[in-house]
Formats: structure tokens, sequence, C-alpha cells
């Protein structure tokens, strides 16, 4: 254990460094919902039994980051650092902590891997029983008080991970070690969205080769989503999306085809039948409108297609069919995370970046320093591009 | 080609034998919707290019019969010649047939298999474009006529099989060839509710070992499916129905638990999860209801659970559910005659009786000669017993 010398990052070294001591840092604070956030100077308490504490070196901003922020309909929890796709390098650990060590390189996860749950023992499941994913909480397992403050007053974290935050403090089972020589700035992006949609389509959807797929929106999750019937050797792609714009950029993902249900008077599922003979083979859907869920499952063929749903509904959504289209051997399915548990899989997923299997530079569009972090939040508001990597080291 | 010398049966050979002429039989034929079916002297034609014309040694009632014997809100087909479920010998065979010769041990199925189409070509898909089961058409694909009459009056087929008659004809893709050594007035069973159920286990819902499986309703296809997962090896078969007295024999098949949803406040997924720690590993939906379907959805453990589909649910039907239960990483599916592709798969489940491995008699509690078929429906009708076995030689 004890402090590594990773330097305190543009943003200054307030504090004592190392692993046992708080360390003064800077941080991007959600003081209110939907305000700009305001780079204050934070104190990190050193992590306790079984968590971690990481140095942040690239974060990037997801919609749900977003939707947390905007606390529409929630009750808001502030102030509260946010942030949840990073690289960073282990810079301390707690007691009990054996499996990670000073200097590892890592994604921390909005959600984790204890190993020991039915969930984590099963060979299907990535629910963790103990560190699923939980929007509400904003302090540690441990103790259930936080681990950032500012003149004592304590900042609430965000599904378990706050990457926006120079330092920050991770349960060891939300923290996926990975390759050292993987670039940060790059593969930090996997430690979400991307992930997810890669993992929907290769883990749950399995494509065969030859196989026609269907996507339902293409924003950064569905791309994934796209790029992960690529890569598994789909013959046909079919991009579904009300904004017409989004086409172009897809064919770079692979999608082939491109399908505006407001192009259309019947049914989308309809139109899909009929330019497929049928119905597609697999389907995926990553808006989380009830409705596009509903397409996406009875676009895909009777007898062997598979839909699978990625996008989180809305709480009152209900999801409607009639029987007769799952008797008609279709099967219907929804994960979390792809699939991939974080902590056993995620390196495997940044090794497909290495052997270039899988790209990854083309969903980062746009690289912020720190200091405008805000921008990130203005491109993604107005929809500009997919990924804005946030520079923790100017 | 020709005639093969396998008797008139108990009903007497009425007119010539042989494959190539019309062949005067008795047939049980329904003249109204819930009438008694009627015992009468039917002209049986050859069978034409792709068909084959057998003689019914043994038949069972499922409950498919009566529903469209009953006729209730759909469009009546009257007169007709009910029965799919049989065992029986090839009698004669029509030109291009050469997979069967006479002489052949046989299972005629509702549903077909023409080996040429998508989903022929398919893994998954057991339902076949060409002889997909068809309850509205009552002739032969051919040349859209009976191969039925009385006095030159056409009699309408059922499902392409018509098994309550000494012959009937049959189209070859409707036909499973089975080891010749298996006994006919128990394996006929097979040929439709036993191994809808039976294979919705272990083809659709596959329960690992050690696991523990729900299964609604514990009629004889519901029963079937405890024996699929007693077969599997799960270690809890939890019976749901809303008739206790279905408990005790439901034991026979493996059943463990018993649960009447009458029995509870609260809805029966939940009960399932209370016992279960927090749902079951796979669940088989044998009832139809819609509101059965819900629950046997609902009731699967999140991160692996999977549930079945196999009851035909009312026209109207919507199956409803938050999206949520299905992002928590459950799977729903439905099947059709579990799973199994008639012409390729049903010899092997005949095997599973062969070895012991299936036990078949315990679903037959009824036997009557053909002269006494009405009897059949009667126990049905009353719910009393699981199959009935019509002896076509007294």
């Amino acid at each position: 254990m004890g402090g590594m010398a990773v330097g305190g990052g543009g943003g200054g070294d307030f504090g004592v460094s190392g692993g046992r001591e708080e360390r003064g840092v800077v941080a991007a604070v959600a003081w209110e919902a939907g305000k700009p956030l305001v780079i204050e100077e934070v104190e990190v308490a050193p992590p306790q039994p079984n968590e971690v504490r990481l140095k942040i070196l690239y974060t990037s901003l997801c919609h749900t980051d977003v939707y947390f922020w905007e606390a529409k309909g929630q009750n808001p929890l502030f102030p509260r650092i946010y942030g949840h796709e990073a690289g960073g390098i282990v810079e301390s650990v707690g007691e009990g902590v054996t499996d990670l060590k000073p200097g590892d390189h890592v994604l921390p996860v909005f959600t984790g891997e204890c190993k020991d749950c039915a969930h984590c023992k099963s060979e299907e499941s990535n629910m963790c029983d103990l560190l699923r994913i939980n929007t509400d909480r904003g302090v540690m397992l441990n103790d259930g008080k936080s681990r950032f403050s500012i003149n004592g007053k304590p900042i609430y974290h965000f599904v378990g991970t706050s990457t926006f935050s120079e330092y920050t403090v991770v349960h060891v089972g939300c923290v996926a070690k990975i390759n050292p020589l993987a670039p940060l700035d790059k593969v930090c992006v996997l430690s979400c969205g991307i992930s997810t949609g890669l993992g929907a389509t290769l883990n749950v959807a399995k494509p065969p080769k030859g196989s026609t797929v269907a996507i339902f929106g293409l924003g950064a999750v569905g791309l994934a989503a796209a790029e992960g019937a690529r890569i598994a050797g789909a013959s046909r792609i079919i991009g579904v999306d009300l904004n017409s714009n989004r086409f172009e950029e897809a064919k770079r993902f692979g999608v082939t085809e491109f399908v505006n249900p407001k192009d259309h008077k019947k049914p989308v599922q309809e139109v899909i039948a009929e330019i497929t003979n049928g119905g597609v083979d697999r389907s995926v859907e990553c808006t989380g409108n009830v409705d596009a869920m509903i397409s996406a499952f009875e676009c895909v063929h009777d007898g062997w297609g598979v839909a699978v749903l990625v996008g989180v509904p809305h709480k009152d959504a209900v999801f409607k069919t009639h029987p007769m289209n799952l008797l008609n051997e279709r099967t219907l399915k929804g994960t979390f995370f792809g699939n991939y548990k974080p902590r056993s899989d995620l390196p495997s997923v940044v090794e497909k970046y290495m052997t270039k299997e899988l790209e990854v530079e083309k969903f980062i569009t746009h690289s912020v320093p720190f200091s405008e972090i805000n921008k990130a939040f203005e491109y993604m508001l107005k929809g500009e591009g997919l990924r804005c990597i946030i520079r923790m080291e100017e």
C-alpha cells in the first residue's frame, strides 16, 4: 500500500498524497439538478476495506449521467459527483484487497461483481446481488458514507464510480483490471455504453454469420450493437431511427440499410418484415421507448428470431404483444451491461480493441479538458457526436 | 406400391383393397359441432403425389380435437373426421414418395416438415412454411380436395391427419417413420400433446441439472413438461394448477411441490419467488390462459430465468409485462410442438420411450374400442384422466 508517484493532475495536489490519507483534488460537482457542474476542491478519503482509490485519467460522458443530473421525476440527490465511463490507475487499496495493486490500469464500472453471490456464480447473469447498479445510493456500501467532502460537508457518489474527479474511491468489485498497454483515452469508453451495445449483440442476440440484424436507435449504444453485428458477420444490418441524419454515420458501424418509421404509414415491424422476407433474424432495441421495444420484438422472424432489449424504459411503460407472436417461436430477452461481468469479462473487451477487432476510435467524436466538462454536457444535450472524452490532465 | 396385407380392421373392409383404389372403411364422422361422432362407412381415395395412405391402429383424443369439434367462435367445417394423435402402418404411397414404403410403422402428425423451406432448413424452427398446422383447411394440399367421401359427398379432413378412421390419407411430410418394435398402442400419444410438453422443457427451457422448474397447468401437456424436467434432472418441480386434486397424480411425473393460486392472496409469481429465493430457473406455461402466461414469465429468476409458453391463447389475449422484467435478464420464448421437427425428431422421442427414459404408460388412463369413441370425448369433457387410447381393431 502507500502512495505512488502518479502526480496530482492538472487541477493540483492540495493535500497529502498516499493511500491512507485524505487527498485534496479537483472534481466537477453538481450542486443542483440541471445546473452546470462546478470545478471544486474536494477531499477524497482513503479507501476503506474492499475499496480502492483510483486516479482517473480520462472519463467520458454517457446519457445516464445527464439523465440523473437533470433529475426529472426522480428523488434528486445533490450535491453529487457524476461520471461512470472512465479509465484510470489504482493509487491505493484498502484492507482485504488482493486482486488490485497500486499502478494497475483499470476501468471503474457502474455495476459490480462480488464473485460470491448467486448471480456472480451463475454463468449467465452479471446482475451481482451486492454490487448491482444503484442509482439512488450516494454513499459507499462499507459504512454508508461518502468519501468526498468539501469543508467536511459530504458530496454524494454516483453509481459507485463518480469519475468526474481526479481521484475517486470505488468498491473493488466495480473495478476491471485491464491490459496496461491499452490506451486509456480510448478504452475508457468501454466501461459503459459501448460494451452495453456490443455485448447485447455478441453475448445475447448472437447473430449467426450471414444473418440479418435490426438495430433500433442509432446513438452510441445502438451503434455499438451494430458494431457487434458487423463483428459477428451479419450480412444485413438494418438501422432504425427517427433521425435520418444518423444513417450516414451509422454506415461506419456496419449499418447497411436504414428505416425511418416516420417515412412509413404502416408499423415499422411490418416494413421490416416486408424487406426481409418475414422478419430479421435478430433485433437489438437501444432506445428505451416501449413502442420501439414492441416493434423490435415483432420484427423478428417466426421460428428462430431473437429480440434483445437494451434501452431502459420509463417506469410506467408496459410491454404488450399478442402471445401468438411468442408461440410462433420468437424469443424475447433483455440484457444489462451487455451481459458482461465487469471484472471477469471487460478485460477481454479491451483485448478486442487491442487486436483491432473492435474499432473504438469512431465512437470518440469530441475531447475537452476537465475544466471544460460542461461542454461535454452541451454536446450531448444537442445530440452532437457520440462520445466526448474528458481529459483529467490537460 | 400396391396393397399390403394389413387387413380391413374391425369395422370391415368394404371396398377393394390396395393402394391405387378407393377403400371402403369405417370412420367416426362429426356431422355437427358438439354432437356425438357417428361411425360411418366412408370411401378413402388412394394417395396422390406426396401422400401416403395409412392404416390407423391406435388413436387417442387430444383437447385440440375437442376444441374444434365444439367449434365455439370458429368457422365450423362439417362434416369432418377429427383425430391427430395416432399410430399406424403405411398401406400405400403416392407418386414421388421415396421415404416411406408400405409396412412402415409411423406416427401421423398435425404439422409437417417439407425439408425444403427456410424453417425446415433452420436448425431452430419446426414451423414448416408448407405444412405448418392449418386448422381451417379441410382438404389436401395437392388438389384442394378431400380424400374422404360418403356416397360421393366429401367429408373434410382435420389438420391433415383425420385419424378417427381405419384408413386415412396424409401428406408424406406429416408422417414420422418410427422404430417398428415400438408398441403403437403406447407411442401413438407421442404424436401430439406428450411431445409438445416434453419438448418444451427438453428442447426450449433446457433446465440445467439440479435446477428449479415451475409448470403451469397439470393436464397431459403440463405433466409431459414435468416429465421433461424430471428427465433433465431438475431438483424441484413446482406444479401450479387451480385444481388441487391434480397434485397427487402429478407426483408420478416428477412434480415435487404444488401451488394453487386460489390458496393465496398475492399473485402466484410472488408466492413462487418467495419459496425459491427470487424465482425459478425455468417455467413452462401449458394452460393458454394469458394471466398464467404473465405469471409464468414473472416467476422466473432475474439474471438467468427462462419462461417457455406452450398453451395456445385466446385470439384477443394480450401479454403484458413491465419491460424491466425483461431487462433484468429474463428470457421469454414460445414453442410449437415442443420445437420437434416431426419427421426428423419424433423417431428419437419414440426411442426415449424404448430406452425407458421416458415413461409413456402413465399418460394412458383409459382405453376404448373404436365403436365407443364418444366415451373418450366424455372422459375429456369431464376432465377424467389424461389420455384415452381408441383401439381401431377391437
